[in-house]
This record gives structure tokens, C-alpha cells and sequence, in this order.
């Protein structure tokens, strides 16, 4: 890596873009003015978009013409805070290049993902280069605060912003040397689930064996989320899951996974969930409910022999495409009212939703993406799927109209929201290898069709 | 009522006897002493038994003979704490009559109580005076705070304290002018339930699926409590519960009760519990199993995506005659056994534990008991259960060998244990007349025969 591309990174790390801290306001902002000159620098016009929270910053290079594919590429400029700060090797806020690694905070989320990608287009455009796709670039300045003014932005400016691909740089690579595109995105409903009994608290001597018992109303409740095959058993929960092509679960089932360090990593003693599926399969295909938080009655040392009135628990469900967060909403409302036991009274929640995402695994974008990962990497890039949720992807995907890709850069153990993140150096150059082998991978012509067919 | 009568008993009153708080272990003493010097007075031998904690009283009258029965009366001349002061309608340690009410902290629970035996056996001993039994009378300083050295002291003076009756008067009426005698106390025995998953708390999206879920699995555990008609289901659970005689039954089903008072004391919607009782049976007859706590992971407002590592329930069952709580004990792991799980380790802690008691209907004591009461409230005494347990009573009916025979004269709302304690003034004089007429009331010659029959 060229020691001037590496000291104009480290400039940016050194940023400390804390978006949750007020104190950090002038150096968010900062942040955002460091990627509008470097787009500016490429040729892009550059508009900085104001919100009642930190900026967005737009770049647009619309040199390939009205009827040419426009490409968005997404990332943000904001770093999530460092502490605890004795856990760091090197000051959070000091890049320090050691080992081949770049330990800074945002070196990996999402700093050097994004530097790649300005760099890309960078070389592609400065100077009066051309490419045959138009390209947005849209650099939030929130993310690590979950996005609470990007979606308002992105429709009131959604005209401008309509693209047909969608790419973010912000996740990792399923192994080192092993590139990854990923298939899908979990979506979340989580709800929390209050259960009433008696009026207060009474005694259980007293009135043990005639009054409700919200406590026990509630584990009743909750026994009933899952069928003894670990499955949901909410009727219709399965309705819209989509079944994967058989090239897809092959691929996966391929994956060098490990159960063990899977044990290792939980500290589980055993695997458990849906019969009829691998881990990664029920990680990263399969939906799930889960119980985050109980709480009732007595919970101190020893024993009180009570009957508690109140009873509450955290549910949620992670989706997977198809499944509609409000429907699973409607799904779960009917099934506790189907399953309160006399005597109590429930109320559902809501406490967070978002929509699960999936790529599409042979559209042209995609397969661009794979094409030059393959022939950067010296490998086939792999399929990978993600648990978690981030809800943006699939609102952004769907109000831009645009088909997304996710190529993480990062590497298996980066410390993303830990002390002593780091981002593999090598991964700069080979990522500004393959981001410019995709702009040449994207096929010429009008757009592609997106979205399903008629018909 | 005598004001000298009163006087004395507000002297007894004046004492802030409160054994759970040391800085009234003299004024505690005081209230021993007071009993002793009582006791001394009609004629009793009497010793003052230390313990670790407050001592134990002791009167003893032989004057009947060795080959006579021996009843021994058990209160005790402790109090509870009297917080909250300002809910207080006048000083908790300063006695007031108002409206036929003697108000002070131990109006009911149980100086008043004990008083009045205190004052049958004097008028009936003191002088000179002679019973056909012989006479115990144990008062205790450590019932408020769950009788830590009553048992062993019990035990190791076992000889010097067996009895063919335990006469305790420590509880309330069925209702004003309908005076009671115990049926039955119920048992108890008290676990906390602890369910590990994972090591540590990990991320729902990341992990969710595929690893074990310790609050879902003990939500399915705690499900398994009860069958579909409220009735506990462990095994052998129902096994050794007494069915009682018809007529108990039907004595019990005429009382005049009211499930709307018992909807408007909890403030539940409506009653639940075992299916084929009334609510009078569930409370005082019937077993049973209730979750008095649940802990697990996150507690705090809105969301957090959290797989628990560990969840935990505080679980008791109340045991009914002749329910034996170890074998529960037994029941209970046998039963969460086969229950747990895949992929989650339980403990089963255990935590408290008492005997449920029955009474002897139609034993000489008990029959003495009901003419008596019949004979001076003019009216047949009603025969109740109590919900809740007392585990010294049956305890102190084993050690001593002894029938016991509860008959309460406080009145329900007595404020025991609450602010405004109080005790009918009326009941002194009933309550003296009424005991006095038992020793009349039993049978004369050799004790009768104690336990089940032989063959």
C-alpha cells in the first residue's frame, strides 16, 4: 500500500466522527467535510444535506448519460464511541498500522470500507474518467445511531437518488482469503408482553390455588412460541419464507462451518433449534423466536411467598424474506390472544421492527460483484448469510428501487464496536482491485428490469 | 370487661416486645418476664429457657397427677414491627380502646390471645385452685421471626413437654359472632429454579436459532406445573392428599362465602384454580403450585436483542394433609428431570420448607373445644382451613405427641402484621369464659389414645 494512500486513511480515522456523543458534533461534522472534498476532488457534485441530527453527504457523477444504470454506493462516516478505553492497544483515535492490521476505531465499521470505494471512483473518475454507469455516492453521517434522519432524507430526495444497484462495503468477509457476498438480512420484530393477574401482589398461602397467577399465566404464554421441533408456532409463520434454491443451501452447506467454535464462542454446551437444519442454516435462513428479558414478582436472595400481579416478558422474532413485520405482528397478537389462560389479562407492545432483505443471486449486479471478487481473490467468492438485523438495507433497497449488493471487506474478528478494531491494510488495495474490476463487470446497455416479473 | 382486666393486658401491650430488631432484645426480655411473673402468680412453676436468641417461657402444673392427660397451651408474647408509624391511628405501643376495640401492636397476634389463657388458668389455679389435667402453657419470643430455636429447644426438653393437647390460639374467627376452630393448615416447600444456556448473554440476531435459550426453556419447564385443569401435574403429587369425611366437606361448602370479596381482595378479574372445587376448598384443602419470581436477562424499558445466559423462577407448592414435602422435594427434581430441555443445565435450589397440619374432628380435645365455643357464643363453631403455613404447629404436634387444636379469637381484619392491630374487647371475656368451659369440657381419666389406631 502506498504510504500516501495509507497517511490520507489514517487523516479520516484520526477524525473522531463519535455520532452518540453531542461532544462530538464539530468532529462529525468535520468527518462529513473530509468525504464531500474527497468526492469533490473525483469529479462528483456534492451536495450536503442538513438534518436535525448530523449531515448526509451526497455525491452525484451522472456522466454516462439519462439512459445509462446509475449505481449507489452507501456507507457512513460516523465511528461508534471507543470505550472502554484501557482495553485499547493503541489510542482509538491514533491509527498504528501493526502487523499488517490498521488498528483505529472506524478502521473496519466503516471508515476503511468507505475509503475503498471513494478511491475507487477516485481512480476511475478524476481528471475527466469516464464510466458507463452513473454514480451516487450517499455517506450518512448516523448510522451508528440507527439511522433516525436517513430514510426521511433519502424520500424526500428519492428522484434523485433512484438507482439500480444499491452497494455497501460494511460487514466481512466469511474467512481470511475467502471472499463473500451476502445473501440476506434477518429482519426483527420484538415486542414485550405484559401479563396481569391479581390487582397487587398477595399472599400465596393466602390465596394460593384460587386467584390467578400472572407468573405462571406468562411461562404458559410462552411455552406455547415453539413447537416441540423448535419451529415458531405461530399459525401462518411459515407462510411466506422463501425456499431457497437448491444451488443457494448447497453452496451454504458447503461453507466450512464449525459447531464447535460455535460452542466455543457462546459458551453453550450443546446446539439447539429447528429440526431439520445446520447452524447456518438456522442463523442466517430460518426465523426465530426468541425470550430476551422475564421479570415478576420476587426477585431478591431467598424466598417470598408471593403471587405476583404483574408478569413480563421481551419476545421477538427474527424474519427472513419474505416475512412481513407487521403480519407477524397481527401472526403473534392473535396467537396470545388464542393462548391466554382465564383469569388474566395480556397487552402486547411494540417495542422495534424492520424488515428482513435478500440479494438476487444472479442479477447483473450481483453477479458483477462475484465476478470480480473471483478474479481479485484468485477464489469463488462464497454465499453468507447475516443473523443480525440492519433494517436500513431493506427500506433503502426498496424506496431507491435499487437491487443491493453487500461486499464486507472486514475480516472475521475485526473488534467492530470493540476496543483494538482493526481493518487487514491489505484489504485497501484488494478492495480498490475489486470495486474497479466491478464498474468494468457491470454489463453496458439500459438498465436491467428490477423487481419481479409480470405476469 | 374489668378495667383492672384491661389495665393489665394494656401493661402487656405497653411493651414493645419486637423480636426482629435488637434494640429491643431488653424490652423483649421485659415481655418474657412479664408472662413469667403472670405464670408464677396462678401457681405454675416456671423456667425461663435461654436461647441463642430471645428465651423461651415455660409454666408447668402437675397437680393432676402423672396418670392424667396434660394439655399444654403454646403462644407467643413477641410482636412484629410496627412500621409504618404513620399509618397509625394512635401509638402502636400505646393500647387504645375505641369502639369495642383494644388497639396495639400484639392486640391480636398474640398478646391479647395469650392473655387470655393466661387469665383462664389463673382464675381456674391460682389460690389453690385444681384441674383435672395437668397444664403446660410455652411461650416463645421468636414467632415473628419464623421460631429459629423453638424446635431444638422443643426437642431437647421433649420429655418435660409431652402433651395429649397443644392448644394454640393465634388466628381469627370465621367471621364476628361465628367463632371456628382450624380444620387444617396447608405446607409448604420452596424452590428457586435456575436454567443456564449459554455462557454468557449473547446477540439475538447473531446467535438466535441455534443456540439454547435459558428464558424459553424455563418458560416451557414452568409450563409443565399444570395440567389443563389447574391440577399440579408432578407425579404422585396428588398421592398422599387426605380425602376428608363427608361431613367436613359439607360443613365446609355451607359456609357463607364469597368469591366476590375474594375478586375484590386481590383485584383479580376473575378466580381460577382446580377444576371441581369451590374457591373455599382450593384455598384451605386443595394443593398447590405457584411461581412467585421471574429473572432473566433484560429487564430495562424498550429493547434489547439479547439471548439470556440464565433464568430463574422462584417456584413453592402449598402441601395439604398428609402431603409430605420432602417426597415433593423428591417429586419436583424427578419431575423437572424430564422436563429440562435439550442444550440447558438446571438447579434445583431448595429453599424453605414446612409439614402441612390437620386437625382431629371428633378428638377429645377438639370436641371439647367445639362445645365450649358453642356453649358461650351460642351457636355451633364453624370448621375452617387456613391457606397459609404455620410448619411449627405441626412440628410442635409431633415432637409433644400431641392433638393439636386451633381455635383463633381475633377477628378477620385484625390488622395483624399492619398498622391499626386490633382485637374485639368483647373477646377477652368470651374468649376466658370459652377456655375456662373447655378444661370443664374434657373428658375425665386416663389420657385418651393419641395417632392412628393400631392394625
Amino acid at each position: 500500500m502506498y504510504a500516501g494512500l495509507r497517511e490520507e486513511l489514517f487523516e479520516f480515522l484520526r477524525i473522531p466522527s463519535v455520532s452518540a456523543k453531542s461532544e462530538h458534533d464539530a468532529d462529525t461534522r468535520r468527518a462529513a467535510e473530509w468525504v464531500l472534498a474527497a468526492l469533490r476532488r473525483s469529479g462528483f457534485t456534492t451536495s450536503l444535506i442538513e438534518t436535525p441530527g448530523h449531515p448526509v453527504v451526497l455525491g452525484e457523477w451522472r456522466g454516462a448519460g439519462p439512459s445509462a444504470p446509475t449505481v449507489l454506493v452507501y456507507g457512513h462516516y460516523d465511528v461508534q464511541p471507543p470505550e472502554p478505553l484501557h482495553l485499547w492497544s493503541s489510542p482509538p483515535f491514533e491509527p498504528e498500522l501493526r502487523d499488517g492490521r490498521i488498528y483505529a476505531r472506524g478502521a473496519a465499521d466503516n471508515k476503511g470500507q468507505l475509503f475503498v470505494h471513494l478511491k475507487v471512483l477516485e481512480g476511475l473518475l478524476s481528471g475527466g474518467g469516464r464510466l458507463p454507469v452513473n454514480v451516487v455516492v450517499l455517506a450518512e453521517g448516523e448510522e451508528e445511531i440507527s439511522s433516525p434522519h436517513l430514510l426521511p432524507v433519502v424520500t424526500e430526495w428519492k428522484d434523485r437518488l433512484a438507482a439500480d444497484a444499491l452497494i455497501i462495503s460494511d460487514s466481512s468477509m466469511f474467512a481470511p482469503g475467502l471472499p463473500s457476498i451476502l445473501l440476506s438480512l434477518r429482519g426483527l420484530v420484538y415486542f414485550e408482553l405484559r401479563v396481569t393477574g391479581t390487582g397487587r401482589d398477595v399472599h400465596s398461602g393466602i390465596y394460593g390455588g384460587a386467584v390467578p397467577n400472572a407468573a405462571t399465566a406468562l411461562a404458559r404464554m410462552l411455552a406455547t412460541l415453539h413447537d416441540d421441533g423448535g419451529r415458531v408456532a405461530l399459525p401462518g409463520f411459515y407462510d411466506s419464507v422463501v425456499e431457497w434454491e437448491d444451488e443457494v443451501l448447497d453452496r451454504l452447506r458447503a461453507l466450512p462451518f464449525d459447531d464447535a467454535a460455535l460452542l466455543a464462542e457462546t459458551g453453550a454446551s450443546s446446539l439447539v433449534g429447528e429440526d431439520g437444519y445446520t447452524s447456518l442454516e438456522r442463523l442466517w435462513l430460518r426465523p426465530t423466536c426468541d425470550v430476551s428479558g422475564l421479570t415478576s414478582g420476587y426477585q431478591g436472595e431467598g424466598a417470598k411467598t408471593v403471587i405476583p400481579a404483574l408478569a413480563t416478558a421481551k419476545v421477538s422474532f427474527r424474519l427472513v424474506p419474505d416475512q412481513d413485520p407487521v403480519e407477524v405482528g397481527r401472526q403473534f397478537r392473535a396467537h396470545i390472544r388464542a393462548v391466554t389462560p382465564p383469569g388474566v389479562r395480556v397487552e402486547v407492545i411494540d417495542l422495534q421492527g424492520g424488515r428482513p432483505w435478500r440479494a438476487n443471486p444472479g442479477g447483473p449486479f450481483f453477479e458483477a460483484a462475484r465476478r470480480a471478487l473471483g478474479a481479485v481473490f484468485g477464489v469463488e467468492p462464497v454465499l453468507t448469510g447475516e443473523g443480525a438485523s440492519i433494517p436500513i438495507v431493506a427500506d433503502l433497497a426498496q424506496v431507491l428501487g435499487a437491487e443491493a449488493v453487500l461486499v464486507g471487506l472486514a475480516l472475521p474478528g475485526a473488534n467492530m464496536h470493540a476496543p483494538d478494531e482493526w481493518f487487514p491494510e491489505e484489504h485497501i488495495r484488494k478492495g480498490i482491485e475489486t470495486f474497479t474490476r466491478f464498474y468494468e463487470e457491470i454489463p453496458q446497455g439500459p438498465p436491467p428490469r428490477v423487481g419481479p416479473s409480470p405476469g
